[in-house]
């Protein structure tokens, strides 16, 4: 048996209440007043939001778990400070935990972190001990760019963010890199910046050799690895140009890419250039796209039928499933263990 | 027959002469002098670098003529001011109109243009006028991004850019969109800048109605479209969420892609989901990946191997190498047709 585990589900369609109150913070931000007090959501609100939306797709669709985080593209890091972003990382991830413990058997958090563009990374490594340790939470989603647009923050192999990975690495979890929305007029989120930062930041790990100073780090570049499956040879040709060893070696023992590429020739070109080890089936929804395929007739991110449609062995297609996941996320398989899975 | 014609070289062997006055004119701007006079660059240099080197990988691969452009890392238009990026611009595109002279059935050229972070068009228009009526220029390369990693320009389908597309459209010459080199450390030039500035316009040109205003206006992106035939489902499905109309006509009339991407399975997948009307032949040799792929024994950069293997008619074939550039440049089709091409 082959549990379908879908490592890339965002809240996106959290309570309203929820939404309303961060656009009140953000306003008491801008006016230097305290933000109000958080809402009282009740569970109900909440198992509504989850069973209309998440929870209706994945029995649709056939997944089984979904490792599921606070809406990327409202992280929103550029906005405010880091005490803004520090509550706000707080109510998402706490928000997280109650679908978690409300629908146990289907979700399992993934934290955002409260970056902040001129904050070092102290309140993003507390609230990642906080989420990991005190709500059972299983990896993070760490922003490249949390100005929001126009890449002025280090590279993912600069020094700068060694102690969050020291973090990572003791709590022994991964991150997703995620950037969240753009505040750049000429980036459209989930259209240009989403996939363009997935790209920049496989080539920072090429340049870079991050790995040899944390080699059980891990990372997960969704949206398939942004444009690097289809320019395969040209990243392999670049680290033989930087003089590095084969990708296989130098970046591919410790980065993953997630199935949200959302046809069918994507995910055949990305099963055929990348070892399945290195796929994990992601979805990505209720998320960036939402409509219906007219060549297909189905939802461009019903990503599973894909995955079901290529040509590979069933212990492969067990490894995207369930297998790759499970040794990214050691936290995950501990829990699936102590359930007998 | 089929004339195998590239359509993406840049002069990447430029003299040193050539080189080393470009760094003299940097030094002297920064010092607030005035720029060392021009060298003199004997044809004998320009035949040399010329021969052992573009001609020299054209014959052994069997391309027949390349479209030729001023060296694109170098172009730097974050580096100076307009009047630098315009003398500059001039000495680059009277260096590709003297390659062009000598080997006149080898190379057509395709000019730079002066911009500058805070200049206006004004110097792009008059140098592209004069690069096409005074020497004879197909076409034009035009950074989305002068400023050089940090996309702070105007989105492609901002009115900033019609006084240039009416140029463009008056002289009937496409533009390749091509980024310079990157003065943003965490940005790689040619494996993270290009693709996500490839991957970037394309969302552009879907969020904005640009050829209803201009529907003549045709664009290359280059190095395959970045990541967009990759993430083909996604592009067709944000322009369905953004109420556009369906990608064939809201872009694809006007927008093209080369095959400067480096392994069979790329080429592969972009022949499976783009229409064959819309892909370009172009290596971008001597230029951003210069090995051996170890897996095929043969240069990362020889493309024509893999359009070669491409499971299609010799029709198509003919249109990839030939025929859609005669259509996209029909300068070039004159000009082939005046030789009785």
């Amino acid at each position: 048996m082959t549990l379908v585990i879908d490592c890339h589900g965002h809240y996106t369609t959290a309570p309203d209440a929820h939404t309303a109150w961060r656009e009140a913070q953000v306003a008491a931000f801008r006016k230097g007043e305290p933000a109000p007090p958080y809402p009282d959501i009740s569970d109900a609100e909440i198992i509504e939001s989850i069973e209309q939306n998440q929870l209706r797709l994945i029995r649709e669709r056939g997944a089984d778990l979904t490792i599921f985080s606070p809406r990327a593209s409202t992280m929103a890091h550029h906005v405010g400070d880091q005490a803004v972003s520090l509550e706000w990382s707080r109510r998402c991830n706490d928000l997280i935990a109650r679908v978690v413990r409300l629908f146990p058997d289907s979700f399992v958090g993934v934290c955002m972190l409260p970056q902040s563009p001129d904050a070092g990374l102290e309140a993003s490594i507390a609230e990642l001990d906080r989420c990991v340790n005190d709500l059972g939470f299983i990896g993070c989603n760490l922003n490249p760019d949390p100005g929001g647009g126009h890449f002025r923050h280090p590279a993912l192999t600069d020094r700068y963010w060694y102690p969050l990975y020291e973090k990572m690495v003791e709590l022994d979890v991964p991150a997703m890199i995620h950037v969240s929305g753009s505040c750049n007029a000429c980036l459209h989120a989930t259209g240009a910046f989403y996939i363009a930062a997935d790209t920049i930041a496989f080539m920072q790990l090429i340049e870079g050799d991050l790995f040899r100073d944390f080699p059980t780090l891990r990372f997960i570049i969704p949206h398939g690895g942004g444009a690097v499956p289809f320019h395969w040879g040209r990243y392999r040709g670049l680290a033989d140009m930087l003089k590095k060893p084969s990708l296989d070696t130098h970046v591919m023992k410790n980065v993953f890419f997630d199935t949200c590429v959302y046809h069918q020739p994507g995910i055949d070109l990305m099963a055929r250039v990348i070892d399945n080890r290195n796929i994990l089936f992601g979805s990505e929804m209720v998320g960036a796209v939402r409509g219906i395929d007219p060549t297909t007739g189905h939802y461009f991110d019903d990503t599973k039928r894909y995955i079901e449609a290529l040509d590979i062995t069933e212990t492969e297609r067990h490894q995207i499933y369930e297998g790759n996941a499970r040794r990214v996320f050691p936290r995950l398989d501990a829990l699936l263990k102590g359930r007998g899975l």
